[in-house]
């Protein structure tokens, strides 16, 4: 149905879509685009112009509200010396005729050379970049994620601290509804920083995110008590070099600083990281939301903590810090420019010599089998918000699922291949045998060619209804010992 | 009233007021500015870039929402080198101030050098070229007319089909509200193919589109019986060589094929043109349309042929077929760039050698009589949505209608010069002689500079209203064998 | 709060940001640019593209709609081989997540070289300009300014007359809430133009624009009788060359033409200006607004009156006049590009040997004290739709006025830094001392470094509510000779 993507066609969907070698990358290519003039206060960097993408064209496909990321990709397409076009209105677009995602966007395609979207739904970038044979950049899918403002966020934390590795980090605010925490914290992990979270009352990490930062990133969450914070403890990890360091960031891995050794001792918060309550994504009444201002940042812990913020504030982030040395949430929205430029080129295979369709990254993407629900029978997407409960995209979407094995465990959870919401508890049937379990390691070891032979149901009662039977263990003890168990 | 425009300036507001050899030269046109790579199913044909157009700068201007039109015109002039300016939200132009087109149109074409434009009103585009000394290219007026749809569709069945010529085509759905049927079945018929009606019920063909068809392209409607599709053929022609073909092409006149020889015996179809239901033009229930699926397609008649569709659909184009071999709605978009390349840079003069603004081609216009109908008096366009009729304009416009002699009889029929509805039941009345008549042949055997004395009303009282007295015969007894007829 | 602008950096807020000399120097500038050929009714003139602009880019910031000055920038830009990027709809924008536009600006200031802002609040510009460090042109804020249509106005009334000197101009329509008008009497006023009022009942130029008409643009206002018109006369003033005078200019000053010689006994109006009613500013009811027609031109001293409208009209201008040879509104329309064009360029410093941001002009701008509230306590800007009281700006916008002093008095008025709206009657507080005096000299001849120790306020009451006690004539006889007055 999606049309095959060119073969070296790259989407950066997830910031866990580029490993930390590749992100590296991105930031030596955008220093080298960053000119900064001026009082340091002026909030002034102009990135520098070149020609290097003279002829291409970038497509802006906004389905939300945006300044910042929609103005910030076409200027960097502007100051690559390629121009763009832009759908950012869904009132005045086919989308007002009813058209889906798919469709808009393999039509789209044909117009541009890469694609940046936004969208409501949480994995419609993933979607979109099934059915785009050019590369699509996520500008923010629902509360999913939104990878180029963490690369902005990772660069500033950069630029800050001389370095991305053994950072603490707090984050504080919505951080349940915030695209931007969520690649953000997976991103924090990765780099080995200890994360902080203060959340606003309820609006807590979502739970797949909770778990995905212990189970797949290795944090050790560590309750906090009167003397120190509740902290995600990120393992220590080797040295690894940036394979195309510039000069800048030459010594940046060699610095020792005030962050450095044993993180649980580090009383120094390195970074405060604010967001705004994403009152588009909830109807939740907003309550005690933290507000930083001069009086929260006095504490001893946060004299050298940098105040990041992706913007838009509403009043979380208090109008008297602007002057304060530690505010560098303009100069943070300023890298959006050089950041893309170099992200965009990178994807277009423009900088010479490297190219993020051909680097082989640090990161491990972990191997997963994808389980493709039929059409009409089991399991769904547990969130309500994903892109393949959207009754326009119905015709072009399935449910699908990477099949993700639990830590120390035999089993395995189904995590949506666009969302990435994960499901714990289900049911697996085999269609040929006719029974079904609740033994998830039944689909964990499926080889590859088996797995349609298996369906995943939600409730018993679904598999019952579809002529399935229970069978306790099946994949444990294999066929030739099976027992029934009936079910009314 | 209007800007006198400049001498060489062209607009393509009809698919009529191009020729079949200027249609050629479109093709060839964007055949060269054509690259198609990777596997066909990826739907990814991108134009190659030119500098042709630098500084050169379209004005898009959309009161109606648009994504493919407006985003592939932009797309096209980018390609060519040259840039554009958009105003695409009513609510956020000058219109939401109450400034008529005729006004908006005189303003921008002083900041572009060509224009397009989108509008909700039939005949929106002809008003707007009156006052444009820039060409003006219609992306969509009403349900009047769509050209540029036109030209890639033809340009798709071309590709598809080697010729032009003596094709057989379906055309389903939305026959009545679509611009984009009626700008097609005019080329259609220009070009030879038999075109097979399949009208959701109540959405047939509107009466001017159907008369045009039959008595000025001088299609023959074939009624259907159960063996046969009811359809309009067209007469056969010869052979018109393409003045500039190139390689590709040349060869496609001298092509036979499954198509070939007599259509009435043909039984295959070469095409199914599908469009979606025009909700925005109608608040008709929409009821029993038409959709096209693998279970419609699998008639032994549509085994080669081409499914085209101009997009957006809503459900009357089965999802499942896009993976179809004669699914074609994809590659259809993606031709929207090289051929609205060619169409902006022959209307700007910057193709060497070729020009739409000097080339002459092969159809000839009908020259008709223009009666221009004084503001306050006399008989008006019968469409309620053509532009004559939105208050706005009313300083700005006047009803005019092409005096169109009947075919075979000597009468004449007024044809709004905006949105090319046709009047059959009229009066003519002199102002010199005070009489009036039901006989048209008045109007249509007036010279030129006569035709000033002369006042067209809808209904007889009218006329009585404003002093005239009726006369029989008028026109052809002559002034010295008056008779009159009273009437209460 | 607000960044340091970069030390060359110029903003174009009001039209007497500019002087004489450098409003010249646009018009030289312009002139150059500009390319009239074919009929002169074609309304078609076309600005010449350069290619001085390469890799610069336009940021348009348009909080409400517009067509012809977006669109004009755009293209201006365009013309001048820049780019640019646009936020037209406030809807789809960070200000619908409730952003302010001194935090939009701050952003948007890195994406681009130099910003164009249209908003609904009057003073919003000069607010943004606070926090731009590249150039802020008004693209017009609220009913306060719109200095580049006027600079539009004033090309064309020098094209027309060939000189801009001693005109006599009438002013028609909406004068209170048309923000073209205000900036535009102003420039008459400094250029020597008598300036004929013939406002719509009840919306006469508001009595800040008025009174700075005559004190400070030193018009003398001759009330009408039946013989002559009410009109503001300006001062004969010494022959000021134009710098940079082209060709085309060169002998304009020299040229004596019927609007010579002393200006009260001219009977010849030159220009007509008719503006549209700005519904969207009031909820007034618009009654006997003025119809410009034919049948008002009629009149002799119109006989060669240009007539200029700013766009878009409504119905205060009769669609008959487009052919009459002195309408040329469509013309002043067209010239909005090359005189953009000019602007910018002069910003940007692109200009060979000539630029805004270095030269001085003839325009001496009276060097004033300002004087700013502190947040909670004190006088307010009188102008319920200043920025000041926009609640979104609340954190980021002081309370800031210039003390301007009474023409002939020993007396000051208070006028916003943003809105310039004055206030005459306000009470001096000194905080050191304790006291408040109704003798406003008392904050004239304050020192600037004491500035700090005076409080303004609207009211005796509010003054004694915070604890001063009233003082006669404090100022004049200083702190030795204290009389209390108690007030209850």
């Amino acid at each position: 149905m999606a049309p095959k993507p060119l073969p070296d066609t790259r989407h950066v969907i997830s910031i866990n879509d580029l490993s930390k070698a590749e992100i590296e990358t991105v930031f030596d290519v955008a220093q080298s685009y960053l000119t900064e003039y001026g009082d340091p206060n002026s909030h002034h960097r102009i990135a520098r112009s070149s020609n290097l993408a003279p002829n291409f064209i970038l497509a802006s496909l906004f389905y939300e509200p945006s300044t910042r990321t929609r103005l910030s990709f076409e200027s960097a397409m502007l100051r690559l010396g390629g121009t763009f076009i832009t759908s950012a209105d869904p009132a005045t677009s086919s989308a007002a005729k009813g058209e889906s995602l798919a469709d808009s966007v393999r039509v789209i395609a044909n117009y541009a050379d890469v694609m940046v979207i936004r969208h409501p739904r949480d994995g419609a970038a993933r979607l979109a970049a099934e059915f785009s044979p050019i590369p699509v950049i996520n500008g923010g899918d629902g509360s999913h994620e939104h990878p180029t403002q963490t690369l902005c966020d990772l660069f500033t934390l950069k630029k800050k601290n001389k370095r991305l590795k053994n950072l603490k980090v707090a984050i504080a605010g919505d951080l349940k509804g915030s695209r931007t925490i969520h690649s953000f914290v997976y991103a924090l992990a990765r780099f080995g920083a200890d994360i902080v979270p203060m959340p606003a009352q309820g609006m807590e990490l979502p739970p797949h995110v909770d778990r995905r930062l212990r189970e797949e990133f290795h944090c050790n969450f560590v309750p906090g008590d009167g003397s120190i914070d509740a902290l995600y403890r990120t393992p220590e990890e080797p040295h690894q070099p940036a394979l195309f360091a510039g000069p800048d960031f030459e010594l940046s891995f060699n610095v020792g600083g005030p962050g450095g050794g044993d993180p649980i001792h580090r009383k120094k918060i390195d970074a405060v990281y604010v967001t705004r309550y994403q009152k588009e994504r909830t109807v939740e009444k907003r309550e005690g939301y933290p507000k930083i201002d001069a009086q929260f940042l006095k504490e001893p812990k946060y004299s050298h903590a940098s105040v990041l913020h992706p913007l838009p504030r509403v009043d979380e982030l208090d109008a008297s810090l602007d002057s304060d040395n530690r505010a560098v949430y303009f100069e943070q929205a300023a890298y959006g420019v050089p950041v893309r430029m170099a992200l965009i080129s990178l994807l277009l295979g423009l900088q010479k010599g490297i190219s993020l369709r051909k680097f082989e990254g640090g990161f491990e993407k972990p191997e997963s089998l994808v389980y493709q629900q039929p059409l009409s029978v089991g399991i769904r997407c547990a969130n309500a918000n994903c892109i393949v409960h959207e009754p326009k995209e119905s015709p072009y979407v399935r449910n699908k699922f990477h099949v993700v094995k639990n830590s120390g465990q035999d089993t395995c959870k189904l995590r949506c291949v666009y969302c990435e919401t994960d499901i714990d508890r289900f049911f697996v049937a085999s269609k040929k045998n006719k029974w079904f379990t609740d033994n998830t390691a039944a689909l964990l070891h499926t080889k590859d060619q088996n797995i349609k032979d298996l369906l995943a149901f939600a409730e018993e009662a679904d598999a019952i209804s579809h002529g399935f039977h229970f069978r306790r263990h099946a994949a444990a003890r294999g066929p030739q010992h099976e027992s029934t168990k009936s079910h009314s």
